[in-house]
């Protein structure tokens, strides 16, 4: 086995630190790495967070930690962050976060950027999930911030997702539009303090009687929490557990990581394939001329990539 | 040639609509139809038109169909419809739009699903823009509701990119974050009555300084309209002309062009080998077998997928 592997199975932080790096560099060892830590992983509770900026999520966030902490829990935190196309900095929430627990090694707390991934950052994310699962920490968080769909498909990497809302912001319309609403199985309201929560979580019934009646069984819990005076955390706490007992034994919970499974699966191979392709056709020089070819009308876009793609397939290659 | 495609060169509305209904919902004549149409395009200018729910888009969209027609000239708009996963229904003013042109050969309306389509909604829209550019439409407008990834993806598909914003909503972060602000050519600020309409500009002026820092030679225009008052439209059809023989002149149109070619090319060919691929698996009952064995951790996940990628590529195929 990789040494590097033996120190995440060991639980050492800074070679858990490298892991991850490796993962998100693409280096050459990373498949080797995963493959090594994998079958030690499966323990793991991971919960997705997500929600829109301004909601208060990393508040909430760190009031979870501690009471997790507090009860004996080992908690690895994955932020990924949708830094700035122009700034490229990281939110400082984090970073003083990070500080406030970099002496814990029960805490482990990684930014992730949300661009620049080969293979996307939700490949990305997956991989640095599974060296966190194998190094053994009790629960993983996976924070993202916004409502798009690459923020969709990383917190459907998680066994419970958890979408904050909040009074004021507006952000009802753009939860529902994305389809966040149907992902989300704990829904918190922060900010409870506030006049308005309760409208909020009026509107939330409201949208979720639609989908009762898609799948009856299928309950959400709504919390109501206010980070600012710690009020509501034991209650969330109470309900991830809860939820997660009953998504356990009702088989929901088999269920929704063997779909994780196969998203994966079918992801890894298009993602493989698909430089394997764009490898040949840049050995051969075809895409510029295509391109070339496409743009003159001299040529018609299925015609020149189904002719491509036989190329392609009739030639016997390897991954 | 296909009938069909006849009948759209010929510029019949009901050709082109079923040409449309074919793209979408993926009909076997589908490629011999684009290919037979693909040549015949290329003259159409391609606009896109986003920004946040509550911005005003249709009705200005409504206010330059109507500018336009004054000038002679014919508009296809395809309005890329967020419907909400429970809901399913089309928005009301698209269809108060529709109607309102539904005597007018020259204006072509339609909505389409952003859900749902084989090789995804960018695939389909692309393909049906390459109808409309074929049945000689002057203009086709791209209409996308909100600021994720895959508005990003649809409004790349157009030779101008128009961002909307407006005072109030708090959508300047959202806009940021999603990386909408990089890919916008020309800035409207709607509302432009209301009191704060000044500090939305001067917001994009200041985010747009980071931009310029990068590429110092990309100005992108800021327009100040008001749909309820009708003001700016003028301006705002003027400053399109002026920026499209700009791009037109210095190349950026051609680059552009060839670059969305390319990215197409890749998405095809990604699109179609996945599926080829997926066949193949299914075939061999792979897939089941695959998903058992990663969640009862008996083997790794890099592994089997590169066993059975090669199995795939050993075999000689045909698309």
């Amino acid at each position: 086995m990789i040494p590097l592997a033996e120190d995440v199975l060991a639980g050492q932080t800074r070679a858990i630190a490298r892991a991850i790096s490796r993962v998100e560099n693409g280096h050459p060892d990373k498949e080797a790495l995963i493959d090594a830590l994998y079958p030690h992983g499966g323990t793991s509770l991971i919960l997705g967070l997500t929600g829109p900026p301004g909601s208060g999520k990393s508040s909430l966030l760190d009031l979870l930690i501690d009471k997790e902490r507090s009860a004996g829990k080992s908690i690895a935190v994955i932020a990924v962050d949708p830094t700035s196309p122009f700034s490229g900095g990281a939110i400082l929430g984090d970073r003083l976060r990070m500080q406030k627990h970099a002496t814990d090694d029960h805490v482990f707390i990684r930014s992730m950027a949300s661009r620049g991934h080969l293979g996307g950052v939700a490949g990305a994310t997956s991989d640095a999930i599974k060296v966190l699962d194998a190094a053994g920490f009790d629960i993983i968080i996976i924070e993202t911030i916004g409502v798009g769909q690459t923020e969709i498909d990383i917190v459907e990497l998680s066994d419970i997702v958890m979408l904050v809302l909040v009074p004021g912001l507006g952000d009802e319309i753009q939860a529902l539009k994305a389809g966040v609403m149907e992902i989300g199985d704990i829904f918190i309201v922060n900010k409870s303090d506030r006049d308005d929560a309760d409208k909020v979580k009026a509107h939330i019934e409201y949208v979720l009687n639609f989908k009762y009646m898609e799948k009856p069984d299928q309950k959400n819990p709504i919390v109501m929490t206010s980070a600012v005076k710690q009020d509501g955390i034991n209650t969330l706490r109470d309900t991830i557990q809860t939820y997660y007992q009953t998504i356990l034994n009702n088989g929901m919970l088999e269920q929704k990581r063997k779909q994780r499974i196969k998203a994966e699966i079918k992801n890894l191979i298009t993602a493989k394939i698909k430089s394997k392709v764009e490898a040949f056709l840049h050995d051969q020089g075809s895409i510029e001329a295509m391109v070339d070819g496409l743009y003159e009308k001299k040529r018609s876009p299925y015609a020149i990539i189904n002719e491509k793609l036989n190329r392609f397939l009739q030639e016997k290659q390897s991954i």
